[in-house]
């Protein structure tokens, strides 16, 4: 039987466009998710260099970050998460322990001063490098979900659990 | 008057996890967001490396997909969007021409077999390089957004709107 070669893309180089200031200085004790940080404010400072990229963000009610988990250990195929007891895949899950350590959260924009935009609902580590942030647009971001798989057993938990080392 | 030093972090290096199969092929033409993509169908090849991190991820009805903009042209801070007239901040935008071209869609899940997952609503060109995937979680992703910008005056449009070539 002959195995088909799968050819893999070169690696792709990402520069941080800013840092991401939140309370959380330790990866314990943290919300797992923004639905676990409520009010908790955070700032993301943009470099200087990418200040005119966020004209007309101030918009808009709730942003996407994407950064870059960079305190999170190596990557795994299978985790426990923070919600659960046994081991799931890690792309059934929101765990940093991936191949590509890249995370997302969606927050409520309170305001952009300069390069300084604060946001409330922060579940990210401070000095945290930002990828890239997009505006949130409920046609594209908010779909009619169904299904939850494990989380839909566990759910009920997202709000209240606090993160420990596991993944550091 | 003294101008803080801001530090740089590192570049980041990913390497891609698959490639995202598509009937689009040419930067024109595509649907514009998932919105406008309605039933179309692609897969989501994963490489056999990392076929083990989606177990469990068949539960879920809806998936975020994670991608570079292979094909984008450079990063720039200002853009006219494909729903707009005028030069918007990058930031407050999905246009692909980001510093970082990182792209996110949020789609149905058809069903996962082996490392192949079929989706629905694709908005991607075909063979795309995948960086990450991630269950859509309501309790994190759907947020009540109240405020979306320059989009609110346009997004009548975004369902019916196809790309063409200004972002290539």
């Amino acid at each position: 039987m002959t195995q088909e070669k799968q050819i893999r893309p070169a690696p792709i180089e990402y520069r941080p466009i800013g840092i991401i200031h939140s309370p959380y200085t330790t990866i314990s004790d943290m919300p797992i998710q923004p639905a676990g940080a409520d009010a908790i404010r955070g700032t993301v400072e943009l470099f200087s260099e990418y200040a005119a990229g966020i004209s007309d963000l101030d918009g808009f009610s709730h942003i996407i970050l994407l950064y870059h988990f960079h305190r999170a250990g190596p990557g795994t195929l299978t985790v426990i998460p923070f919600l659960d007891t046994v081991g799931r895949g890690v792309f059934a899950t929101r765990a940093p322990t991936r191949p590509n350590a890249i995370g997302l959260s969606t927050l409520r924009l309170v305001s952009v001063e300069g390069p300084l935009i604060t946001v409330e609902g922060i579940d990210i580590l401070d000095g945290t490098p930002l990828l890239d942030l997009k505006p949130y647009i409920p046609e594209f971001d908010a779909v009619a979900s169904t299904k939850h798989g494990w989380i839909d057993t566990v759910r009920k938990h997202a709000r209240s659990r606090r993160s420990d080392s596991r993944f550091s």
